[in-house]
């Protein structure tokens, strides 16, 4: 029994998270009731509160999930050496990573309002620990002397804003393939830091 | 009678949009109700009703003249001649405006996906306008031989996100100065163009 219990759960935990990821993103955090998700699911509303303490808790785990899946990405994705090929591989993944979740990247970006300031906290230590790849290899760029720009953390926010962006406007059948896009903001990017 | 309640109309409707930006900033749109609103602004919300049809035709208000006001400065702002010029007092005028508006901002980017669709089309058309702004220098640039830019409209979409972002991080008590901002932006907008 206890076995069975185990295996449904570890089924309808994911199917709770993508619904939520579904309902979040098209309606948003506040518009979107537990009760709402369990429909999704096709559970009872008790159900879900076996697998979490409330709707802010979900929330976190979706964020927290999003940034710790992101940032174990990053450490697998290659990291050629030299700060412009680092550059340009690091711009790459985040363009491929970012493009394939778009629900994700909503809510992470989103939904940063309706944490609660101690969850907001958590949210933005992963948060930062990604910019710090991007951070660091703008600071050995500036450091061999192969990038000019006054300063890295600017420099990290203003290229993460300028990627973050393409999801709010990206259409996969638009005049451009990601591709293309990848290739033009590579350029961009390099150019932007002096490379 | 019709003068007094002609002016009351004058004082209720800034109010009325002011509470509604507050609101739906912190909250979401979807999460406030018209009754909240009234009571922000201290009326009945039979007396909303003078003012809006309901509250999607308050969020269109509130986006349409936040990009009316905005395209209306952006005219106004120096525009001088020669590509570099042009881009970097684009990019001043940008930061300078959005960042006195932190709440329009966030709601003019945030409730897209509140409109309905020819609410929607309609704000986009707006938004397009003023991309066209930046669109116009960056092929200027092209053409002269000034700017190595592989795609104007991509270039746009690249340099407005990271643009935009700022409001997400800036801080007035930060490390840096908006000023200081502002000069790090152009440094690393004006070379992102190959200028």
């Amino acid at each position: 029994m206890a076995r069975t219990s185990g295996s449904h759960a570890a089924k309808t935990a994911p199917r709770i998270r993508a619904a939520a990821i579904r309902l979040f993103a098209r309606h948003g955090y506040a518009a979107v009731s537990m009760r709402q998700i369990a429909g999704e699911v096709g559970v009872q509303v008790g159900a879900l509160y076996n697998h979490t303490a409330d709707k802010q808790s979900l929330l976190l785990e979706l964020m927290e999930g999003h940034l710790t899946d992101l940032l174990a990405a990053c450490d697998r994705a290659d990291s050629p050496d030299g700060p412009v090929a680092a550059l340009e591989a690091f711009v790459r993944f985040h363009i491929r990573y970012h493009a394939e979740r778009p629900d994700e990247v909503f809510i992470a970006y989103m939904e940063l309002r309706n944490l609660t300031p101690e969850n907001f906290a958590r949210v933005q230590t992963l948060r930062r620990r990604y910019e710090d790849r991007l951070e660091s290899i703008l600071r050995a760029g500036i450091a061999a002397g192969a990038f000019r720009l006054a300063d890295a953390r600017i420099g990290t926010l203003a290229i993460i804003g300028m990627l973050t962006g393409i999801n709010t406007w990206f259409r996969a059948k638009g005049r451009l393939s990601l591709a293309d896009i990848e290739a033009i903001y590579c350029d961009m990017i390099r150019q932007s830091v002096g490379a």
